[in-house]
């Protein structure tokens, strides 16, 4: 389980978030209070949009506890959308290409969760990317193939269609066999105006995820940055935090539950 | 383009053949002679076999030239079969599990070529792994796909038929189209106690190969170690040094070229 | 505060203490019980003697509960007499040349603890090495100072006096002032034969040090290796563990406190 | 001998500089055509000025030509006044500590050079920095002593005067003795205003040094960024282009030599 932030609102520094607060993404990388990972030190990552159209990365696969190179840039790095990440792995190797978020074109997207059994069912995800974009995947992680997946399953018209498609199948992928593996999802998606966020879990309980509003300006956390949690909302499971281009975050419940129709 | 070496013979410390000599396998990472790739700094790997069944692997991705920990492990670590390369990136990131050699249960691969177009038929080299090997991708360069398959070929009762059927299944998917992609393959394969070596290439002239023994000793390079050349035997294309236990390295030309049956 | 073991016994693969026991060094690196840091993840080293009259090293900046290549050495690297540690960093970056152990010449060092205000006192520190040693700082930490003092302070003849003198010099430098700062030394010395541990700490409590024999066999580490503490002694303080060659370990308290004469 | 660029005019992204032209500072890490050092693969780095008074800094151990997270930056990043460097390390470790530039306040700093027999006159080099300073020596570089010397030396209100009674005090240590160590400083400073590029050498020929400027926006390069050297002006040995704020750059020689006054 990794630990992660995502920011839409006014143009600042991703110092305020990602460094300063007192429960701060840093803080939460070497002691985590809400996670079963408590250490959160299998590598890192920022994404931000500026005035490029495609978002700009950075990502390493030191801590981010230590990392000077993520404190410098966290102080002169300012953006109106931005994602950080702290990762603890579930088994795949600690690769830049494995940390997140992950970038393809405009859209960008983080993920705490795991899909169980990942080694058996790899494959079987994997052939839900379109062959256009299989050359897109540079790394190994479930995370990556799920966006890869959503990238292909009409991302650009329907990002929540897309998204909801894609766990569907998903979760018909790893409930097949009668044990039913568990499959955790808390992810956001980007699009450089627009950002989403999915609580979504199968078969287990989900991970907690919760977002804080000031105007139209939104902070959306696995976590909250501070120890009082004061201000925050917990997203319930099934629902998603819509914070479209110059309008306030909504939070929404899923249309239906994601099971491909044909069930 | 990268550049390698593989040892069989009396147990040495691995410094003799990867440090020491004037144009070491060190020497190449920073100045190759018979490569397009003059610079190979895009990490190293070293795989040995000592007491353990299965081979240790030591990988990482900065230029071997200016890694301490290298010189030290050449120094200390010491062994009867060993590989080590040097890597030039054709494409795929610079992570550790995209550098060689790559190992699997008892065996080991390194490689020195690339496969055309490799974002355009991965998915179909890919698909040559079977399932239950499948969870041991951790990379994604073409190299490791190959072994893999070389693997769920039958690798363990007949290895060289196992490699030439993969060349001749991954030479068909490169061929396919019109215009026939290059295809270059000079790899070495090891179990701890035979050693084999293969120079082949389709649509296109093949990488340099190497050999020099000494006794049942045998050394296999992608170029000399020495600006003299003396001693060295040039392994012809389509052809493989093989190296079994206890015996001499024999240089032997493929037995039919490598194309699959029902062509 | 970091986390070592220092071995000294049969010819073993590292692996049966540095990897294998229940709270393993690499358990204690994401998760110590005995430290004030109980995340030891900024970085690691193995340093071990074999057929070369030098120890080999081996040292990254990643933490070691992650490290593919730690594992890999662990299982493979065989020795009489061996260091392992994992770091917490205590103020100086975190780079491959400031993680333990340190070798010089034939000379092995490593050390959990801290030398109090080191930027304020680091000068007068690294004034205790002589030229001729200088050149082989090629870190920053106190650690590192200290070792190279030692080496300067006449450790081929006595190493435990020049040991005794150079803490006595540094409790000078720290205790200087009214206020005092902490000293903290629990460090392993080696040369290949013999072995060396000592548990010191000048205004402040020292870190815990324990030791477990068998034969001439001896363990010695920042805590033990398994949960239920059998067999492990505690090291008081002032006091050392002191392993000839051929010899038992021996607990010895330090002849006299580490005071310069002069004072 | 390494290879950088310092840039002082309108802002704009770090890579029309660093990664676009044809002979880029990335092209210049894998392949220089004017330095000794042809490979530049021992690290790199990016300093920048942006809304906060002190600069960024961006700096790894890996090669520039691999490195996705520079290109990112490069793209994302702009600034009115930024360095980028890629090193050849002449025998200090290849650290995030030892890579350039280097910062402390508000300035910035970085270099092409040597000091001959470093590890020999070290730490005579060192006692130049003030102990207020010391504190901010991370790394072991003659380049990295060299700046924090100059800092010491009344950087702010006199950058010149303080770097030429620099450069003066280290030119009576390397040419003390007899033989007379080469010494070679092709460095570039910064506050955020001001750009300053110095070219001097002592018992040696000086590295190259070129200039280009555009109304009142200057680059300073070590060699040009494109094949045919078209607007580019070489500044000669003991010469330095001084770029003040709002001022066009002016290339002015060394009021004396710098040698200390007693002398």
């Amino acid at each position: 389980m990794c630990r992660w932030i995502a920011y839409r609102g006014e143009t600042i520094a991703l110092e305020h978030y990602v460094t300063a607060p007192a429960h701060s993404l840093i803080a939460q990388s070497i002691h985590a209070l809400e996670s079963t990972a408590s250490t959160n030190g299998d590598g890192f990552g920022l994404g931000w949009y500026g005035d490029h159209i495609e978002p700009g990365l950075f990502r390493d696969v030191r801590p981010a506890w230590s990392d000077e190179n993520l404190r410098y840039l966290c102080r002169h790095i300012q953006s109106h959308l931005f994602f950080a990440h702290v990762r603890a792995a579930t088994g795949t190797p600690t690769t830049r290409a494995n940390c997140h978020p992950f970038a393809c074109g405009r859209w960008m997207f983080m993920h705490n969760g795991v899909i169980g059994h990942w080694p058996r069912v790899r494959r079987r995800v994997e052939a839900l990317i379109p062959d256009g974009l299989y050359g897109s995947r540079i790394g190994t992680t479930d995370s990556e193939a799920m966006f890869l997946a959503i990238m292909g399953a009409g991302i650009t018209h329907d990002p929540i269609g897309a998204t909801l498609r894609t766990l569907a199948a998903v979760t018909d992928i790893v409930t097949e066999n009668e044990s039913g593996e568990p499959m955790r999802f808390t992810a956001a998606l980007a699009n450089g105006c627009d950002l989403f966020a999915f609580r979504y879990a199968a078969n287990v309980k989900g991970n907690t995820l919760y977002y804080r509003t000031a105007g139209t300006d939104v902070v959306i956390v696995s976590e909250p940055l501070d120890r009082d949690h004061a201000g925050w909302i917990e997203v319930p499971e099934n629902h998603m935090v819509v914070a479209r281009a110059g309008r306030r975050a909504e939070l929404l419940s899923f249309p239906e539950p994601p099971r491909i129709a044909a069930e």
